[in-house]
């Protein structure tokens, strides 16, 4: 399998399902549907929606009847950019190559399209589970499995921890767990699991397949946190040494204990693939694929 | 029927529960639900939820059964206060009679906290609904139309607008109904008739009683409006004068003209309950209670 050409294909037919699914350029009131547009068709990697059509399809389920879920995750990605760049959180000015929506919007209404698009994602999740005739605790699921993911025992608990992590707060191994756990791994986790959950797959694949994006996730933050040590701002396209005075792997283990920590994850991530079925070959690349942005 | 013992009961036991659905106190991460259990447990007229169970019981159903979709009804409306209230938006001092949660923790704790919420109110319906074992598209409906009630065609784009108008956007009797339908009557109806969607009742029973929250919605907020030019800041316990050049039903047909227009609604919201069933008369009352709070 060629991960390069599954990747490019992939990635056009997301980003046209990503257009396709938002509210309408021009639709009332304006200027928040262009803010959220905005805030999700500036490019982007578009890992999740990846992650959520070929985890459905190791599930043994028809991908293409969940692309709306797989663009609500990528919505909901956005969504807590949105919110990380705000003034009171990271302080960004740059995303993506392009000025954050805030400095492009404004403040009141980088909050409010942020909300919005949360809420469009979770109307979708919705749709799309009564459109595939799933069952009210395969909805209900769904709708909890996200709730969690970016609520307090969630995205919001990482940032919050992270945010009291600079300003002198807790720093041990733990904490980092807890962070990058919350702030990635859920939302992956989440992108792994919602199309087998609403298409009716068998519990123990789906949690295996959760076992495994979490690992995933923690390989991708770890990453990231690589590169803002050792990447260049132009290519990366955001504004980089944010993390410093915030507790990461690498502030806690340095670039080569990092590295290590995430090569470590690789061969767990795709050890947990043998109980999610036959067809991972996908999923086993995009372990590789995360790792080697920064080798 | 006693309105003020009924609303009293009701409070009571929903100030229970209200308390009882939310995280514990102390839980990790605990600044988070501290700042939660602020926002909501800090007083209120628990009118949703009052709303909501009245309008279960008047379609025929168990009110017992959606307590916590009543409660999660409440916290969206908790949250939206508290984003209202941010420096960006609103920039309220005061709310409940006392500091608003931005003053007592902080930006983005109050950010953080408004959102995490929002998804645990997201988290209950779905909870709820897997309870009475509603169906696929029972739970997919009532998550969609709490999703809707809160995103662009919902309260953000009503506060957005707001935001709006009071910068000198357009001025019409149009562009007021627009934003007071969206920023308190989509709530009002979603608080009506979650009970009834996720119970199962009729559909024309369910689309009369959301006729009338609306209506109730609009008396409701014109009574506020009209209390934030006529009102005294100690007995309120928010700060007032906050609408002054905002648009609202007052600043365009004055204290009077608005008051006839609250006493217009009465009869309709009324009206509208001949089609709700036989069990009216504590919404009925309810209307009137809304109305009196200015007469």
């Amino acid at each position: 399998m060629d991960i390069a050409g599954l990747l490019a294909t992939e990635h056009e037919a997301i980003e046209e399902a990503l257009d396709q699914w938002l509210p309408a350029e021009g639709e009332y009131p304006a200027l928040i549907h262009e803010a959220i547009r905005y805030s999700v068709l500036g490019g982007g990697k578009r890992l999740r929606p990846i992650l959520a059509l070929a985890a459905t399809r190791s599930l043994g389920c028809d991908a293409d009847r969940i692309v709306r879920s797989a663009c609500a995750i990528e919505y909901v990605h956005c969504c807590s950019l949105v919110l990380d760049d705000l003034p009171s959180m990271d302080d960004a000015s740059m995303r993506r190559g392009r000025p954050t929506v805030h400095r492009a919007f404004g403040v009141a209404t980088a909050i409010l399209a942020a909300n919005a698009l949360l809420m469009h994602a979770f109307s979708l999740i919705a749709d799309n589970g009564e459109a595939v005739g799933a069952p009210g605790s395969s909805v209900a699921a769904a709708t909890r499995d996200l709730a969690t993911a970016v609520g307090s025992y969630g995205m919001v608990g990482g940032q919050h921890v992270d945010l009291e992590s600079s300003r002198g707060g807790r720093v041990d191994s733990g904490t980092v767990e807890y962070i990058q756990s919350r702030k990635t791994g859920a939302l992956f986790v989440v992108a792994a699991t919602t199309g087998g959950t609403l298409l009716g797959a068998e519990q123990p694949r789906i949690d295996a397949v959760a076992s495994y994006a979490r690992k995933l996730g923690f390989i991708y933050q770890i990453v990231d946190d690589i590169m803002d040590v050792e990447g260049d701002e132009e290519v990366v396209g955001k504004d980089l040494r944010k993390d410093k005075g915030k507790l990461t792997f690498v502030t806690l283990y340095g670039v080569d204990g990092a590295r290590r920590m995430a090569e470590n994850l690789v061969r767990e991530a795709r050890s947990s693939l043998s109980s999610v079925g036959e067809d991972v070959d996908a999923l086993s690349e995009l372990v590789g694929y995360c790792l080697e942005r920064v080798s």
